[in-house]
């Protein structure tokens, strides 16, 4: 229900009923940090009465007793990628409101690499009216960089200019092509400009950037960032006026790092709070912005303030003038903390409505749109010699280039030598290697890459996976030829998703069949499905934090500094490919 | 210059020249709350580089030595009216450039109430392409009550809705009929609902407004505020989500009271910095900004946290993503403070140019377009008679009922008993009244209206201006008819403006050509003539603050307890018209 503003008014001064009073809870107030006796008095989707040392006795129809509770307002987060959580945004929203997210601010770059704007368009409509208000940012970097990967889409200026006027667009989403923005490539300069024009929001990503390049990038117009690797880096961009995000996630933490960084400067106002990326089991294992903000409280962070970062600033940054306090007028999302310390949400209103109650949700959230499920795996003819490795006249040892990847998923160019017979490897690989191949999923009509990985760490089969940052091809990687193309075929059949198989056996697999990145099914399914994967994984050898994301990455043509794309290995601070054999 | 935003990064950089370094200085951090010595690089009207630390060794053909100084933002002034200085905005912006306030957000309520939608173009025309930055909210009160009195013009909702989309428009100005508001009275309440659908910023106005009141004027959408009477006001106002402006004006301090209100909660970010009204002397004299920012920093503000109040958050209140802080990107609108505690500017730049040097005007400042001078001052046929006390038949003793004003300009209902005979008084009105009208000065066909005054101290003579807030007819105050008549004929004569009158001759005036409300001539030519009025003024007994101003707020219908309009005498509380005899 909307409220009309009159009934509110009439409500906030007390000639119409209220439609719920929350009593006898501590408000956190994010205007002042601070933490008050005060009842809430709600009216339709709206606060109507925020009474600050229960002077006024309100009284209402419905009420919440609030007594050893804290309220902060429903949280806010600044960046994330519903797809990381494997499912589509109803199943997110039933995942994330019980820890007290209400609000999110979403870019859809993995469907929109694989998508184009039909993707985009998909979560704007299978988001809307959910009692988790999403709002998007456009992507900006289909494909990740422009050149060396094919995507499912490619988004130019014009297209993103257009996809800015669709109502809940707030911004354009991390701009990752820093190195292209502080050069002022001519593609992305236009989707800078395209932003700039329409006065929307710029959103940044920009790790280790520093100095005058920093500089650089602020002046192009983007400023805010979320990719920080240390403290002072983030009290550097924190002083040119930079928004900094916190970060927590399945991959990344920074939340300790910022508050660190607060430690620095007397204050900073220019600060909010997001999670990126969040693997569905450890989104049910360890939360949401929650998680985050017990890093900030232990820290030292004063619980308020963090509250704020949460909250009020994520509504600042984006003009959300109606989200991110509980105060008079503003929409009535509301949580209900059983542990101010632990941000343990027990109940959570959306638009004055009671979404989760003793921290489970509490009503029902249907699909507002069907998910477009079917033909997004869309690859050629394709047999094992694909990846076979393989050289016309290849006799004795010969030098090839492999990618190494360390513990922390930076990958460089080392080399190996191999004995070849009859132009193919003699005997199996070295026990340090496996083959990598990025197929070609979007109905490309190229072969598929192929490269040689150190560090995976796999000991048999293959691992197959349409989740492949971010121009989501299809990665594989495996001991044989065989089994990986055994895993390319379960995958395809899945119409999406990840498979393991070792010795003709399929071990694991993960359904996402929307776009090869989600699922329809609630998160809970999908969380154990990715468990059971990862605990195969593991077995196998596996040692990424989720295995079943073990090699996701390694086609992300942004991340230092080798990867492989559908078109082949690239060098990513040149942007030039490199061959596999080194004569 | 505009900064082309290619050029603009190169520079930033380091592979373009930059046009300009500020060496030297210190800088006030508004985002961290820091003073660190930085230099500044800039290019065209942009900020390029900020060399926090000076480790970039910048270097450009124009230099300038800020050794000594500290470098702050160019200053925001959120709520302003130009008319209370009584000069076009051309004569405004050479004012109040030499204090570092670069932008202002312009309230034209007075001239719209003369000239309607025009005077507000007028005022957008006038202050185009000025060094100071002039953004426009929408008057919201045209006239401030509806019904009791007539204006220029009458602002509906539509009216409204039309100039919000005007280039430069970011707000409706401040809605001040606050009983209206939480009444939600039909006229006042379509007002608000455009700005809402407008999704702009709803400024507001609400004296002492407090509990359930003032929680319902905040739920109708008003978020805003500058006319909190104390401290205690101001954090229940803060703490309500309220933005709170401090203000330091000719006629209001607040910022003392503000510093006070900032000890009782451990942080407010919703704070920024007004001027309101300012006579043109008293600007010359005190300041502009700068003035309630030495008062901040006296009552033990940080400075570097007042001078964030009048940058940074009066960006962020209106979303003036481009100003508010030295940073990269951001328009180069820098002060350069001679002393921070004294808040004494020395150089000014706005958009890269130096504006200001050696604390005095370093550019030409042309009037963009011409001043609407003429006829404004359209009254009907009138003679001394239209002043006279009479009443058919009277005779002996009758009970008259007189506006009592105190020196706080707060107005009461007395009553006095006079003598008549033959329907008018016998002899002298008494030494402590005087006769008060307001003359119909719109075209409208009625007569004047008239009362008594108690509290002017004008021992002889007449008043009369065309400032007379807010419908701005011809008020007049004096004691007899004839020198009524007289002031009136001179103001008219001139076109508008202020004339004070005894013993047939004039004693001084003040032209006001430009809707009867600003002169286009400098402010030091404006300022000498008030302060020759208020000299003379003073000599017949009016004690104002500023004489000349002595009666112009005696017309203003929102005013407690008792006002004058052109058709009669108002209770403003019952807003119902009183007669003058009690029986």
């Amino acid at each position: 229900m909307t409220t009309t503003r009159r009934a509110l008014v009439e409500a906030a001064r007390g000639d119409r009923r209220l439609d719920l009073v929350i009593r006898g809870g501590q408000l956190v107030n994010v205007f002042t940090d601070e933490i008050q006796p005060a009842d809430v008095g709600v009216f339709g989707d709206r606060i109507a009465v925020v009474d600050v040392g229960r002077a006024y006795g309100l009284e209402a129809p419905n009420e919440i007793d609030a007594a050893g509770m804290t309220l902060v307002p429903g949280m806010i987060d600044t960046h994330i990628h519903v797809e990381s959580t494997m499912v589509t945004p109803p199943s997110y929203a039933r995942a994330v409101l019980p820890f007290g997210t209400t609000t999110v601010v979403i870019d859809p770059h993995e469907i929109g690499n694989v998508m184009g704007q039909a993707g985009v368009a998909y979560m704007l409509r299978a988001s809307a009216g959910l009692p988790l208000r999403t709002f998007v940012t456009v992507p900006s970097c289909v494909p990740a960089v422009d050149g060396v990967e094919t995507a499912g889409a490619r988004f130019d200026a014009a297209a993103i200019a257009e996809m800015l006027t669709w109502e809940r667009v707030v911004g354009v989403a991390e701009l990752m092509d820093y190195p292209g923005i502080v050069r002022q490539n001519e593609h992305i300069a236009a989707i800078v400009e395209a932003g700039l024009a329409a006065g929307t929001r710029l959103e940044g990503h920009a790790p280790l950037l520093a100095g005058r390049e920093l500089n650089a990038y602020l002046a192009a117009g983007v400023d805010s960032e979320h990719e920080s690797r240390d403290w002072p880096e983030m009290v550097e961009k924190l002083r040119l006026g930079m928004w900094v995000y916190g970060r927590e996630n399945t991959f990344r933490t920074s939340a300790a790092d910022l508050a660190r960084a607060l430690r620095e400067v007397p204050e900073a106002s220019n600060v909010a709070m997001c999670t990126d990326d969040i693997d569905p089991a450890d989104l049910l294992a360890h939360g949401h912005l929650d998680r985050g903000l017990r890093v900030l409280i232990r820290e030292g962070v004063p619980a308020a303030r963090a509250i704020r970062y949460a909250t009020l600033n994520g509504a600042v940054r984006y003009g959300l003038h109606d989200l991110g306090a509980i105060a008079p007028g503003r929409l009535a999302d509301v949580v209900l903390l059983e542990s101010l310390e632990e941000v343990r949400a027990h109940t959570v209103l959306a638009g004055g409505r009671v979404v989760v109650r003793a921290g489970r949700l509490a009503v029902e959230i249907a699909e507002p749109a069907p998910a477009p499920i079917g033909d997004s795996v869309r690859i050629g003819p394709l047999d094992a010699g694909a990846f076979a490795l393989a050289r016309a006249g290849a006799e004795g040892d010969r030098r090839l280039r492999v990618i190494a990847m360390d513990r922390r998923r930076t990958t460089r160019l080392e080399e190996v030598t191999l004995p070849f017979q009859g132009g193919q490897p003699r005997g199996p690989l070295p026990d340090d290697l496996v083959l990598l191949s990025v197929v070609p999923r979007h109905g490309q009509p190229h072969r598929p890459s192929l490269a040689l990985l150190r560090g995976l760490n796999l000991t048999r089969g293959a691992i197959a996976t349409t989740v492949a940052h971010d121009s989501h091809n299809l990665i594989v990687a495996g001991k044989t030829p065989e089994e990986m193309m055994q895993a390319v075929r379960v995958v395809a059949d899945m119409g999406g998703g990840a498979a393991l198989v070792a010795g003709g056996e399929l071990l694991a697999g993960v359904r996402l069949p929307v776009a090869g990145l989600m699922s329809a099914d609630p998160v809970e399914v999908v969380a154990a499905e990715v468990e059971s994967f990862n605990a195969r994984g593991r077995e196998l050898g596996l040692w990424a934090t989720s295995p079943v994301l073990a090699i996701s990455s390694l086609a992300l043509s942004v991340a230092p500094f080798v990867r492989i794309t559908d078109l082949g290995v690239v060098d990513v601070l040149t942007q030039q490919f490199v061959e596999m054999f080194v004569d």
